[in-house]
C-alpha cells in the first residue's frame, strides 16, 4: 500500500469538519448552541423512466458525514460536540433486488460520526434534542434541502440562509486527508492523460481518445468524472467549451493528421475533483507555430505556479501570466507595441481570455473565491478568484493562447485595438486551435506544492505521442 | 459505409411519427383539428455547481423532431400536417465560448420537419395558428413539460393527459428507421460486450471490465449507456441489481479467480438503447455448475425466441421459459417432484423471480406493455408485458437462473415448498451466482428477427475468455 492509500484507508476527518463549521458560525456572531442540520442528495428517477438519475452526493453533506450514501441525513449537536449520522433502513422488498445495504454497525465502522441511526429516527432525535435545549438551540440547515417530513418544533430558531455560505468558505481551506483526496484524484487523472495520448497515436477520432481516458479513470477506481471532458483536435481547442469530442482527427480537405489535441479532463475520486488539461501532437510532433505558443503558456504557468505562497494576491498571478503571454507574443510578431501599453490596453485578453485558475476540491469550480463577474475590467471579469490565497487552498494554474475568430475578430476591427495585432503573422498561427495547460497546485505556509504528476514537458509529451 | 449507415445516413421519421400519433389521437376520439406542442428537455445545472446535468432528451420530443438539442420545442398542426421545429437562438456572449449553435438551415437540412424557426418565434406562432384554426383546435400537450412562458391563447381546448400515453402507445411499433437505430445500438454493445470479456483476462476488479465496456462504447460512437451497467462476479451475479461493480476477481479467502462474471450492459445510440446480457468464465473455463446452469438458461432462451412471432401471448412465452427452468432443475436434482406440480405451485419462481423480458427502444425499459405488478400470481407479477405482441415490437428476451439466498431462503423454510427443493445437491450451486442471457429481438409477421450479435455459444464465449 502506497503513502497515500494507507492515508486514504483511515476516516474521513467529518468531526473536524462538523467543529471547523461550528466555529466558522460562531465566528460569525451566533452563539455556541445550536444544531446544523443537513441531508444527502435523495434517489431521483429519470424523468420519465424508471432508471435512478446519475447520483451524485450533496457536498455540504459530505464534508460534515464523509458518507456516499443517498437519502442519508446529518445532525450535528454544537453544543454537545455530538454528530449522527441517519442512514436508510432495511427495505425487505429491495433486498431481494439490490441485496444489503449498509448496517448501522458498518456505517459507525466507517464514517468519523459518533453515533449512526436509521433514517426513521430523524424526528425523534430532533424532538429529543429541542427537549432539552431547544430553549437556547438554534436549527442551521440549508433552504431547499430540507425534507417536508423534518419537523423542528422546540427550537429558538430556524436559520436556513447561513449554513450553505458558512460551510462553503470552511472548504477553502483544505486539511492533510483533503489533500490526499485531490491527490489521489490527480494521480488516476495523470495516469489517464497518459493513457489518452498513448491512444491518439491510433485513433481516428476525438471520441476514442475520450474513451481511453474515461476507462483509466474508471478502471483506477473513480467512476465519475469531475466534469464533461473536453478533447479538442486542430482548431476545436480554439472553442473553450469544446465539448463534441465527436470530430475527426485527419482534416477531410487535406486528408492530414490535424495539429494538436487539447484535453481538458479530471476524475472525481470520493467526490475530490482533479482539473488537468494538456495538449500533444498528433503523430509526435507538435507543428513549428504550436511549438512556439505551446513555450509560452508553459512559461505563463511555470511562472506564475512559482508565485504561488500564502498571502499571494491571484489578481497579480494573473496579471503575470499576462504579461509572460505579451513578451512571447510580441516576440513572433503576432502583438505590436511596447509590453505596458500592451498590458494596460488588455490586448493580450483576445488571446488569453479566461481566468487564470479556480480553486479546486469537492466541487471543480469549489467554492470561496469571491469573483466578481460584473467587473468592467476585461482582463479580471472572468477570474473566479479575488485576493488573497490562504494556505491549505488548493488552485488551479491553467493559462492558455487561443486563435479563436469570434474572440480576436472584435481586436482586429476595431480602430483603437487593431494597430497592436499584426495579421499577417497572426494569420499562420489560426491552426493551432487553443493551447492550455493546467495543474492544481496546493498553496503552502512555504510555497506550494503540485499535485499533478502528467508529464507536460515538450519533450515528455512529443515522446508519449510518437 | 454498411448498409445500415446508410440507412442511418437518412433523416430520423419525425413527420411519420407526428402523423402516426395524430392517427391515434384520432383513434382516440379527438377531432382532427388541433396541435400537438412538445419541449425537449432544458438545459439544467448539477445542485450547487455550474456544470450542467448530463443531458437526456425527452422522449416524446425526440420522437417528433429527431432533435438532440435541448431548450428546442416542437409544434405539429394536424389539421396542415405542418411539423415546425424551434431552436435556440444565437447568444453573442456564449458563441465565445461554447463556438456557434446550430443554425436553422441546418437543422433544417438535418430533421424531418416542414419548417425551422428559433425558440422566439413560439408563442407567435401559435398566436397565428390560434388566430386561423382556435376556434376547432385543441392543444395536446404533456402536464409537467410546459413553460411558463409558453401562451396558449385562442385555443379551444387544453388537453395534458392524452398526448403521453397516446405517444407511449405508438412508440411499442418501431419502424425501420427505428429498427435500424436498434441495431446498430446493439452492433456497437456487441462488440463492448466482446471486448469487455477479453479484458476480463488481464483483469484484477470488476470495474475494469466495466471501464472496457463503457470505452468501447464511447469509441464507436455511443457517449451514454442505456442503463447503469452491471458487472457481477461470482456469487454478485446472484444479485438482480448489482450496480457496484467494484468488487474483486479474486477471492480474497481461497485466493482463486472467482467462477464466472455476468455483465448487462447496453449502449445507447441516438435515444435509442441496446439491452444485453453475457456470462463469461474467469479464466475460460466454466466450472461444471456453472456450465450445468449456463446451458439451462440459454436452453430457456433458444426456446422461447423460438417461439416469438406477431400475436404470441407473452404470458405464453414467459411460462414456457419456467417449464424449460424446472426440467433443467430436475434433471440436475436441485428440484424434485413432476414438472407440472413444480409449475404449479410457482417453485421455479425461487430460481428465476424476474419477467423473461421488456419492450426496448429510446427506453430501456421502454413504454407499452400493461404490466399489473398488483398480480398476485408469483410468477407474473413482474412480467413487464402482457398480451399479445405486435409485429414491429422489440423485446428484450433474458431468462436467468439464480442462487440467492434472499430470494431462495423462504422457499427452503416454508412446510409447504421445502419438499421440491433438494437443500443437499443446492449446496453445490450457490458459487454459480446468477446466469441470465439476454438478446434484444424484434418481432416481425413471420416470426422474428435477433438484433443481438454477440455471442453467446458455450465455446465461443470460452474461447472469447481464454
Amino acid at each position: 500500500m502506497t503513502t497515500l492509500d494507507s492515508i486514504l484507508a483511515g476516516k474521513y476527518p467529518a468531526k473536524a469538519h462538523a467543529r471547523r463549521v461550528a466555529e466558522r458560525l460562531h465566528a460569525s456572531g451566533y452563539g455556541r448552541h445550536g444544531i446544523i442540520y443537513l441531508e444527502a442528495q435523495k434517489t431521483r428517477l429519470i424523468e420519465d423512466n424508471d432508471e435512478a438519475m446519475p447520483f451524485r452526493q450533496r457536498r455540504p453533506f459530505f464534508y460534515l458525514s464523509g458518507c456516499p450514501l443517498p437519502d442519508s441525513y446529518l445532525i450535528y449537536n454544537i453544543g454537545r460536540d455530538e454528530l449522527t449520522l441517519f442512514i436508510p433502513p432495511i427495505d425487505p422488498e429491495d433486498v431481494i433486488w439490490s441485496g444489503l445495504p449498509m448496517s448501522v454497525a458498518e456505517a459507525l465502522r466507517r464514517y468519523d460520526v459518533d453515533q449512526v441511526l436509521p433514517t426513521s429516527e430523524v424526528n425523534a432525535t430532533l424532538a429529543s434534542i429541542a427537549s432539552v435545549d431547544g430553549s437556547k438551540a438554534a436549527v442551521f440547515a440549508i433552504a431547499g434541502q430540507i425534507s417536508e417530513e423534518t419537523k423542528f418544533h422546540g427550537f429558538i430558531e430556524m436559520n436556513t440562509t447561513t449554513l450553505k455560505g458558512v460551510i462553503g468558505d470552511t472548504r477553502v481551506v483544505k486539511d492533510g486527508y483533503e489533500i490526499a483526496l485531490l491527490r489521489k484524484a490527480n494521480d488516476i487523472s495523470a495516469k489517464a492523460h497518459i493513457a489518452a495520448i498513448k491512444a491518439s497515436r491510433a485513433a481516428t477520432n476525438e471520441r476514442e481518445i475520450e474513451a481511453a481516458f474515461i476507462a483509466a479513470c474508471i478502471a483506477k477506481g473513480a467512476r465519475d468524472q469531475a466534469y464533461h471532458p473536453i478533447v479538442a483536435c486542430g482548431q476545436n481547442g480554439a472553442t473553450l467549451h469544446y465539448g463534441g469530442n465527436d470530430d475527426d482527427l485527419t482534416d477531410p480537405v487535406t486528408k492530414q493528421r490535424k495539429s494538436s489535441v487539447l484535453i481538458d479532463a479530471g476524475a472525481e475520486y470520493r467526490t475530490y475533483c482533479a482539473d488537468i488539461t494538456r495538449v500533444f501532437p498528433l503523430g509526435g510532433k507538435f507543428t513549428l507555430e504550436t511549438r512556439h505558443i505551446y513555450q509560452i503558456v508553459l512559461r505563463m504557468q511555470t511562472e506564475t505556479i512559482a508565485m504561488l505562497k500564502e498571502g499571494v494576491r491571484w489578481e497579480d498571478v494573473h496579471a503575470h501570466a499576462h504579461r509572460v503571454a505579451i513578451k512571447g507574443l510580441l516576440d513572433l510578431g503576432i502583438l505590436r507595441g511596447s509590453e505596458d501599453e500592451l498590458f494596460d490596453k488588455r490586448i493580450s485578453v483576445a488571446f488569453f481570455p479566461h481566468g487564470l485558475g479556480h480553486y479546486l476540491g469537492m466541487d471543480t469550480h469549489d467554492t470561496g473565491g469571491n469573483p466578481d463577474y460584473g467587473d468592467k475590467d476585461t482582463m479580471f471579469k472572468y477570474l473566479r478568484v479575488r485576493g488573497c490565497l490562504p494556505a491549505g487552498s488548493v488552485i488551479t494554474v491553467e493559462p492558455g493562447i487561443y486563435f479563436c475568430r469570434f474572440i480576436i475578430k472584435p481586436f482586429i476591427e476595431s480602430p483603437e485595438t487593431n494597430k497592436y495585432i499584426d495579421i499577417n503573422i497572426l494569420e499562420k498561427y489560426w491552426n493551432v486551435g487553443g493551447v492550455r495547460i493546467e495543474d492544481n497546485v496546493h498553496v503552502t505556509q512555504q510555497g506550494y506544492e503540485n499535485l499533478t504528476t502528467a508529464p507536460k514537458a515538450f519533450e515528455e509529451v512529443e515522446m508519449l505521442a510518437s
